[in-house]
């Protein structure tokens, strides 16, 4: 019976702040950073090599080993577990993580102790898959609609969402599933890329960039704002003249504003043929967000990425607060909580455009997107997941995005697992503090700091 | 120029649940623990001792430790400051604190950042009513409404409260200040106990706690519920019996149910003639608590102790969710939050009844309490501040109430500073894992483990 025989839990930085990018209104200097978490095994994978699973949350530097401190305490109690039973009730193996109430009291599901449980849950969640011999997506979709829901966190949402009215939209999404999968074979699910339109590039920079991504075939384009509304319209309009009309443009503002004032910026810029405004303001406020998307129309709302749970996301839907939802594949605990809210979305005919970027996201959405295409909501109207062409090199499965003529789109994933293995040696290199990349960081500021003193 | 020298942070846990205080339905064995944070001065208070300050947050044990590193990045921007800068700017010295674009994604503004934010932050405010020689309440209250306002953090709110509101409802409050005041002196901020009613008592303990309860002067006496439907029946039953028709009776059932369940729970409950019912579900969950709300009538909606921000508070007013706000002052980001919200609750004319027990609660509460109706509403209609009687000698200046005649209150604190500073001996004998307490206990386990081996 092979079993789990240990954790190994890394804090890895990675040094994004010096080229901006990531930069907006709200985060001006992100490392992009993970907790990453590998479960070994006594097991073999069908294939006969050796089998671990491993999953990570996207952090941005200073705080990644608070995460990592509480990520300790959730995977220490899948050691000792036996593989197939693991495998068999991953729904089983949530409510065991969660369960402890001394842990719970430091959110409830929310903040450091819900990063950490999404690590610990993705990585069980990549070795089920590996152990299926599947990418993820396909061990969910050949779930029954019973076993889905079963492994969905559904408390806290009967009065949006009961289990009865889940299998009813899971089996309603049965028929047709493998024509939806040759469709997205064919056409890959659709991408935007928000990799233009950081803050912190100049206008040159914003100008090229947004050229060379209609050039790769992009359909859809986003624009970090808020900082300043002056700079804002003078780079909307360099976006939109270099992308032509025809292209769509999102901007999204971070959370920097108060309600009133999302309202009055959002107005100011709509004359530029806005599809959304995401993160408007407080990632808590599903009132304000209502009353954003009221006044703003025809520009609509998204947000999602710093929604911290299922409860969150079940009342923006029920207030009518978004038009998008972007479910965050870091902050959500792990598949358990994301199916969830892909039937909530589902339920209020919302669609899901999930987060990414960052460390690892793309790596993950591209199997959120493909399950609920295929399997839950069973559209791709509307839909359109976030590609961030930034730091895959460090993936051994990494995403792959293509333009097959209608536009880019995530090419379907088919290595087994979850997309989260990174490559030994980047770890080691960008372990924080101790890595080599690191290492050698503070050897030279503390060269730096003696020039300056000599 | 005096500074703030050091910052010493502490991880302290009591085992509470040996004895099965705090236990509810969602927390069966609570060791109630606290981060606790001093900072160290070069400074002396005006009567010449050594100066420091002292704060906390409330934990229920394991991830603690989470807390208090996520606080040694918070309380090292303290170290170096200047006393009466700090002490000047208390406003600045929240925005310092928060201004970490890299911590605040861990959050933002919730779960472990916030705790140990608050834990920071509550020391900074004792260390500046230490340095003015006056308890925390008085030296809010005796700031002008410019000053006091210049405190509160109102970023999000300005949809439901403007600055110039703000400014409003503390001038209106200016008047009769030194009345209430007097008020208090003599009455003692009324409070409720919570002590006879924790779900782990047998029902001979609560019957006699019950009784005792109301032989000490309460007129408010809340119990646990939730965990079963016809224990709780039973349990309110003897309550009820043992406290007479007179003495007024509330349940609380720590965010067990899902909003129908809560619904269907209460109404078969409220033949006991409930003030309010406490945490119903989801502490996130606003739509859902004003669901209820509605439906429970005349039982009344009260939650807050896991309200985990102003943005969250903002919501539930807004939504008529709430007949009584229970705001926790280890959860809140301290004053600076705090006052915040007592300004919503007064805009919107909620009473603001504060969470406490735990760890240091009750000495922290009856500092905002007093501010509340000194300064800020102006009001004791239907306000009644939580007091247990658990773990008070741990504290220097601990928190004491009375009965003067008219129901036991909160006796108005007098010492400098919040009140949030322990014993020396305390700090050293439950320090965990390596207090006198906790060794001793592993040292017995051992033991324990070896005579069963034996």
């Amino acid at each position: 019976m092979p079993t789990i025989t240990g954790v190994e839990i890394t804090d890895v930085r990675f040094p994004t702040s010096l080229q901006a990018d990531g930069s907006d209104a709200m985060n001006a200097d992100a490392d992009y950073s993970a907790v990453y978490v590998v479960l070994h095994t006594d097991g073999t994978a069908p294939d006969g090599a050796p089998l671990a699973g491993h999953g990570l949350t996207f952090t941005i530097g200073r705080g990644t080993d608070v995460v990592a401190l509480a990520a300790r305490y959730q995977a220490d109690l899948l050691v000792g577990r036996d593989l197939d039973e693991l495998a068999a009730d991953m729904g089983g193996v949530y409510r065991d993580l969660t369960a402890d109430s001394q842990l719970r009291w430091l959110g409830p599901e929310k903040g450091v102790v819900h990063l950490s449980l999404a690590a610990v849950l993705n990585a069980a969640w990549d070795l089920a898959a590996r152990r299926a011999a599947k990418p993820l997506w396909r061990l969910l979709a050949d779930l029954t609609p019973e076993q889905l829901v079963d492994v969905a966190d559904l408390r806290y949402l009967s009065d949006a969402l009961t289990r009865d009215e889940a299998l009813a939209i899971l089996r309603a999404a049965a028929p047709g599933k493998a024509e939806r999968l040759a469709h997205l074979e064919r056409r890959g699910y659709p991408a935007y890329t928000t990799s233009a339109g950081w803050l912190g590039y100049d206008d040159a920079k914003l100008a090229r960039l947004s050229r060379e991504a209609v050039e790769a075939g992009y359909r859809h384009v986003k624009l970090k704002v808020g900082a300043n509304l002056e700079d804002d319209v003078r780079r909307l309009g360099i976006a939109r003249e270099a992308i032509g009309p025809d292209i769509t443009l999102m901007i999204d503002a971070n959370q920097v504003w108060d309600v009133p004032q999302a309202i009055e910026w959002v107005r100011a810029l709509s004359g530029f043929d806005l599809l959304w405004i995401e993160e408007p303001t407080s990632p808590d406020d599903v009132l304000g967000h209502a009353a954003v998307r009221e006044a703003v129309a025809p520009v609509r709302v998204a947000t999602g990425e710093h929604c911290h749970n299922r409860v969150m996301f079940k009342q923006l839907l029920q207030a009518g607060a978004i038009d998008y939802c972007q479910l965050d594949t870091g902050r959500l605990a792990s598949v358990n909580e994301i199916v969830a809210v892909l039937l909530l979305a589902a339920k209020f005919g919302v669609p899901v455009c999930p987060h990414a970027g960052g460390v690892g996201l793309c790596e993950m959405v591209q199997h959120v997107s493909v399950l609920d295409y295929v399997a839950v909501s069973g559209s791709l109207d509307g839909r359109v997941t976030e590609f961030v062409d930034h730091l895959h090199e460090h993936f051994t499965d990494p995403c792959v995005v293509k333009d097959a003529g209608e536009g880019v789109g995530y090419v379907v994933p088919s290595e087994p697992g979850y997309s989260t293995q990174m490559h030994p040696e980047s770890v080691a290199r960008f372990r924080f503090p101790d890595g080599e990349y690191w290492s050698a960081a503070r050897l030279e500021a503390a060269d730096g700091d003696a020039a300056v003193s000599a």
